[in-house]
């Protein structure tokens, strides 16, 4: 490490107190689906101490619209504005965009969790609360690599475009609004929950909808009637099975450590609407995951093909079909090709931290770097503190350490890849407290 | 037949067009869980053509409570009123309530429905709409019997106790609050759909909750996870694997026809909240029949032991067992004694007017009846227009021809368990239009 990179993470040590405490600041803001704007708010008050050009913004449905990759079926974005701020360089850098999601998922079961979900609790080093690993953690990681190049008076040559958006458990809507306003780069860096592994390629993912039916019938004389839920019961067991297929087909070595590369996720079961009546009707949900190689259309196509191959199974499949819907979400897949210099530019930052090498690996799981990338043209690597078994869960936490190590390491890597200005020594601006 | 029988059935079916107006007008009103209170005023309406004593109330939730077979969780009953209308006799007869409720079970799928569920449409000598047959089709010949009698000016010697109730979909209520409000009488007929066979035996049925645990976790993780989802399918085999045990021990001939005599019915399933995530928890909501000759708590506990031994199929049970509630809905079961007069006076009233002798089933499903009889001491025989097996369903109907059967054989069986008052002939009062 170089004077000026010393200077940048032993201010990020001695101030650790503030990461803790903006974090716990946005875990605080409850900000599921449609409900963004007070976490953003958070947000915005940090983001006006360094200076800034501030762009906030409710994405148009009526524009997302007209662009293919948006696939959400939300009416407005009314209480979900986007933020980017961008710190324009001093010239002759690579531009780089800090992409972060502000929404999380809901809590599920309150009573699985040891602590209430929204009072970021903090107990052995870590902070618990729905959203701390995905991915506040991540988000608190880049506004404080900002703050430390901020706090020690150093300019860039490249542009920083730091995103704080909306809708990425959705299907990336916020991204892809970031995207159609003209916010692009020469590279994109995404802190979700990678445990600080480097991850080059993400798998993509779709919804899928599959709607089953039954013939209702009073239940006292159900013999009468076809249950819908019995027949759910073929359903999610031919989806398994098409999970099992999928995923021995993957022989990528990013994958190997991965029980299952491409998961089919079945999310949530609806059906019936009387206790004693048979149920004519039953809804299953779910996420199918996209290989880096795939397209989703023809994973879409497989998908509902295997689906129509119930009948075989079962007579009444053959008069009433499953239906397959894909709604709601949407993440395309990623590749980054080797060699390029996003990974190295990172691969040196996390060894001056870390004094190791960082493992590379293959995300099960996609983030909005697929539209960055598909859309905005904008290559992403995707690296950040926090576990993403402890995303989606109860009891979800983030290690305090892991995330102040991430910030370290990512302000070095913003240094490195945009490029120290001349007379962006910290002399000239001296160091804020 | 003698003349007066003649004369009231002649009426019956030279009025038919009153009868069908009466059940599309009933049909008409929707009177599902809570809301049956615009088909109530229909009734209302045409009790009073017969100079009854009406009685209409909202029961009470507080009175309801202190009774032990009260199981409902409902708050209130302000927009469900219960009727009871008293034709007193001229004395020295036994005392007769007729009984039939007035709620009706959720419409389900429209789409699956030729004709819209409550617009009661008449084709083909039938009647559509939900309700048709369970069971303002039997209230319908109820108050048209009434309607005959009193056309024909016929005095009895009994009291007639007509009840219009509320809830019987979700458990009783309306009934028991009936039985509470001292309405009791030497014998009960109740006109739901048994296809105009002698019911004289009731199964009892009750409805459980059963909740089923897992493990939340990112979908694209879903292996960090437990899906409760997968779960539940250990859960809805061992439900059917119980049903079967339960039904090779019934050995009564009156259920030899019925393809399961005692069904556990799985009405609605519903789990997860997030399509990208592991669900935590899926709720199960069903119907378990009772024997007649069965306890309810006896079934209660069998149930619940059979979910418990889950857990030498899948450890996961052993360490997160399934919670099975009993909730919202219970009718108890019936037993009408062999050689009871309820039943020779049916035998005989139905003779007349079909020409042939009834046939004798047990019911597979409950009615207020084991209500009546359980905690209202009256003696309690099922009867009525309408097929079960249209119950519940979509495209429920009655036939026409039965609902005026049904109501000329009831009409009858009044006066012979009633008895005619001296003066109380025809000529007194002559027929009205």
């Amino acid at each position: 490490m170089d004077q000026l990179e010393k200077q940048v993470t032993e201010w990020a040590e001695e101030n650790e107190g503030k990461a803790v405490r903006l974090l716990k600041r946005l875990i605080g803001e409850k900000s599921t689906y449609q409900k963004e704007f007070t976490a953003q708010a958070v947000v915005l008050e940090k983001l006006r101490q360094f200076d800034m050009a501030i762009d906030v913004w409710e994405p148009s449905v009526k524009q997302l619209k007209e662009h293919p990759y948006f696939i959400s079926d939300r009416e407005d974005f009314n209480e979900s504005p986007n933020i980017v701020a961008v710190k324009k360089g001093a010239g002759g850098g690579r531009s780089l965009i800090l992409n972060g999601h502000i929404d999380v998922v809901p809590e599920g079961n309150p009573a699985a969790w040891t602590y209430e979900p929204f009072l970021a609790v903090e107990k052995d080093g870590k902070i618990y609360g729905r959203g701390s690993t995905d991915m506040k953690g991540g988000n608190t990681a880049l506004l404080f690599a900002l703050e430390a190049l901020d706090a020690c008076g150093i300019t860039l040559k490249g542009d920083v475009l730091f995103q704080s958006v909306v809708d990425e458990e959705c299907g990336g809507a916020g991204t892809l609004s970031a995207v159609m306003r003209g916010y692009k780069a020469d590279g994109a860096l995404i802190p979700e929950p990678t445990n600080l592994k480097l991850f080059v390629k993400q798998q993509g993912s779709m919804w899928f909808r599959i709607t089953v039916r039954g013939l209702s019938a009073h239940g006292g004389t159900r013999y009468e009637g076809v249950s819908a839920i019995e027949k759910s019961l073929h359903v999610i067991t031919a989806l398994k099975e098409l999970e099992n297929v999928r995923n021995a087909r993957i022989k990528d070595p990013l994958y190997q450590d991965v029980p299952i590369p491409v998961p089919i996720n079945i999310g949530t079961v609806h059906g019936g609407s009387w206790p004693s009546s048979v149920a004519d009707r039953v809804t299953i949900e779910g996420r199918c995951g996209i290989a880096p190689n795939e397209k989703p259309e023809d994973v879409k196509e497989e998908l509902t093909n295997w689906l129509k191959d119930l009948e075989y199974q079962d007579e009444w499949f053959k008069h009433h079909p499953v239906e397959t819907e894909w709604f709601g979400a949407q993440w395309l897949p990623n590749d980054l090709k080797d060699g390029h210099p996003l990974i190295s530019s990172l691969e040196s930052s996390y060894e001056k931290i870390k004094e190791a090498k960082p493992v590379h690996e293959a995300s099960p799981w996609g983030t909005d770097g697929g539209l960055l990338h598909h859309a905005g043209q904008t290559p992403v690597i995707v690296f950040g503190p926090g576990e993403v078994k402890a995303a989606h869960q109860a009891n979800e936490y983030i290690e305090i350490r892991a995330l102040i190590d991430a910030a370290k390491i990512i302000s070095l890597f913003i240094m490195e890849w945009c490029g120290i200005a001349e007379g962006g020594e910290p002399a000239d601006k001296g160091i804020e407290g």
